[in-house]
């Protein structure tokens, strides 16, 4: 169902010093960056293997990110399945009981679906599910 | 220098129901279950594609896990990194300026070697770094 770690997302107050650390400290290439307005996010991938890791800084503080930050500080933000169908994953996830924040999937960074699962049920982890674009991963 | 993320580590307080979540709800096989005295946990570690999810009950509330459950509640707690040779992936790391918790490997899950970087130098993120005994991964 779930078929790898897609990406982990990480809530950052400064974007620039943490493209430092993963990218000339971690030694991640930088492959994407984008505005993700649906999600009041400025966002960059870096690569790590098949996976990515994904740098969130919100838009503002009323965001959801931004309250994050505001409550917990900068740190591990969500956890993202890759999936190869997310509205057949969302169905299958809604029968095993799975609360889930997205009823369907929207779009997400760099044109992928996505979907966010419920973290009252999944243990206090924001979970994510993504099926890429065509042609990305 | 990290050759892709090895687990996400999930702080829970309930093992069982934990495991019934990954399990049976998001469909993760359980692949091993062990007492990692020197991390102060139990932990049970589950595949998704290439990577794996880590639950970690700790042994009691003094331990560095308990701590993390008692300040923030249950949810994400590190993130690990794969890496071919700890030792030299720990050397790069510290020439490029992150702090270390560990400054040489140590036993961790499964006859891995395993290190941790100080949070204060990766934006508030644990992060570990893995390298799998011969023939695991």
């Amino acid at each position: 169902m779930l078929n790898t770690i897609d990406h982990v997302g990480v809530a950052v107050e400064d974007l620039e010093s943490a493209l430092k650390l993963y990218r000339d400290g971690l030694g991640m290439p930088q492959v994407h960056r984008e505005t993700v307005e649906d999600q009041g996010v400025e966002a960059v991938l870096l690569d790590v293997g098949d996976s990515h890791v994904e740098l969130l800084k919100p838009l503002g503080p009323e965001t959801a990110v931004g309250k994050f930050l505001a409550r917990r500080g900068p740190g591990l933000h969500h956890v993202a399945y890759r999936v190869a169908d997310v509205e057949e994953t969302l169905g299958e996830l809604s029968a095993a009981g799975l609360r889930l924040i997205d009823e369907h999937a929207r779009t997400g960074i760099r044109g992928s679906r996505v979907a966010f699962l419920h973290p009252g049920s999944t243990g206090g982890v924001l979970t994510e599910i993504v099926q890429p674009a065509d042609g990305a991963h």
